[in-house]
């Protein structure tokens, strides 16, 4: 067992962990490490805004897919769709970068033909929200480690079995920053509205998570129990966050599956912007409707024993309000961070 | 809305709460004020242990609410009962006082008719469990602030709706030693056998929790949810920690119904030791024994909403090695704390 905060990136704390030293979790997790030399990572999700899901633009994707593949492109990409309540279809493409000046560049070249103006007057929306944690902002968890998913498909290694895990509290304390840091969040973001085209000034301390599940694995009862008795609270889940998060700090939620040839898959993942960690600390703790999918996935747990074969991650960033790009161009008044504000 | 820690026991911090000191819970408790005055409090738990539930030990009752009603007697005291798994009946008589040298005469004058040598043959088992927690180290809360339950019986005042709560650790940053000190458990209790008289020699940081429940205003659909969908939980979550909570540092638990005028009431409370208030914490926030109670709680509270009549309440204390006194007479071999060792 080690720590979550591998040893290039402790320091000297002023705030303490939950847990004392010899706690020991009852079960086994595990994180992605970043190689040494990596001190900042970019999370790019790109997003298309379909008025009718059949009409899925094609080509924005193979054009997606080829700037990807030119020079400066990210690390690894993966794609997800979900049909939002407004309406629409959106379709996901997420990359991750383990240096944000090869970001930088590839940005440069490709944002016109992702958000440029001569979109303006397509029928598809488009947006790209983007942000940049340093390596003591983020941390990731995974119930099995040979599958990376997200950030871990740009690092090179897992953890061995980590100390920090099984209790409320984990998230902040596998997050380096927290030795030194209560990571408040700080003001809220503001919407700047150029016709069309939309950007939000960012807030200090914004938190993105990304959490997600894989049943591709599971057979007979434990994939019926998945998918009867966890997934439909997970959703549930999942739809209060989209409908009425904001009261308690949720700015916006996704809950996406993950396309696989265009397809599909057996995997699935929210991801949701919040006012502060604080905030996603309490709805994770506290709100029935996470109190229920944490009941059911413990119940879930508990019957399926070792036979288990869900897969289970997450990744959440803390950020400053230099680390976030937000950019929203043709799309509906709800979308991303648009609904965060007034 | 005020802070559980009042301003006279209020230190300059060398460790965090964990909220941000803007946080707001979603819903009002409170939490029972002891008078200024006061520095230390002493928490008796004496028992009767009979063979045979219909061979109560009236003479030994009446004798000890004499005790009570005598000079230097405590400030309040309850009784209750429960049938332990070894066959036994226990009745506890709690006595709370807000002076230690006030306890120490009426120990001193009483102690021999509660436990002394003339009762070496008795067929009842007698025990006595006390702690003596200073204002530093403990904490109450409560749902409604109007029916004193435990050692807010002895204290004269109720404080405003407090800022640490609805949150894991609430309790930890309710206890005021919690500025300053992480209150680790240490060492493990010694059991002291000599014939028929045990003692226990007491582990610093120990960690003693009453946790009740009265649902003697309850009507309707109300009384019926809690009896039928709550009350079964909480028993299965009792059981699994006096059958099966040493692994996960549970000395002993007991589920006691309150005894009014002799017969068991709408009120009952568990009381049970921990190594330390970290896994009190462990449990109470992963566990599935207690996580399924929470689940049962949030859904009652959720479905009955304002119109509600549960109370709720607990107490909490950590004590070091020199406020605790264990002592057991022609008890069986799971008595209390003896059943906490090898």
């Amino acid at each position: 067992m080690e720590s979550a905060i591998p040893g290039h990136l402790t320091v000297e704390r002023t705030r303490h962990r939950r847990v004392p030293d010899e706690y020991v979790p009852p079960y086994e997790a595990f994180v992605a490490r970043t190689e040494p030399h990596v001190e900042q990572v970019v999370m790019a999700y790109l997003g298309l805004q379909l008025r009718d899901r059949a009409a899925s633009d094609t080509e924005a994707l193979l054009r997606l897919d080829a700037a990807f593949a030119a020079t400066d492109g990210p690390g690894h990409h993966d794609r997800s769709m979900r049909d939002d309540p407004a309406g629409y279809t959106e379709i996901v493409s997420i990359a991750y970068w383990d240096d944000p000046a090869t970001f930088d560049r590839w940005f440069a070249e490709h944002r016109e033909g992702w958000i440029g103006d001569d979109l303006l007057d397509s029928h598809v929306g488009r947006w790209i929200e983007v942000i940049r944690p340093t390596v003591h902002e983020f941390e990731t968890i995974f119930n099995v480690p040979d599958r990376p998913e997200g950030v871990a498909a740009i690092t090179k290694e897992w953890s061995e079995p980590i100390q920090e895990h099984a209790y409320w509290g984990g998230m902040r304390d596998r997050i380096p920053l927290s030795q030194t840091d209560a990571m408040p969040g700080v003001g809220t973001p503001v919407v700047e509205r150029d016709g069309r085209r939309v950007r939000v000034r960012p807030q200090q301390g914004l938190c993105l998570i990304r959490s997600g599940q894989d049943w591709a694995d599971t057979e007979g009862e434990d994939r019926e129990l998945y998918l009867n008795d966890v997934e439909p609270v997970l959703r549930a889940g999942m739809d209060f966050l989209r409908d009425e998060g904001r009261p308690i700090g949720c700015y916006a939620n996704r809950y996406l599956t993950v396309l696989s040839d265009g397809r599909p898959s057996d995997r699935s993942f929210g991801m949701s912007w919040w006012r502060s960690l604080d905030a996603l600390e309490r709805w994770s703790e506290s709100h029935p409707t996470h109190v229920a999918i944490f009941g059911a996935a413990m119940k879930y747990l508990t019957t399926m024993g070792p036979s288990a074969r869900l897969r289970l991650y997450h990744e959440v960033s803390v950020v400053d309000a230099d680390e976030q790009y937000f950019e929203y161009l043709n799309c509906h008044e709800n979308t991303g961070l648009l609904g965060a504000v007034e």
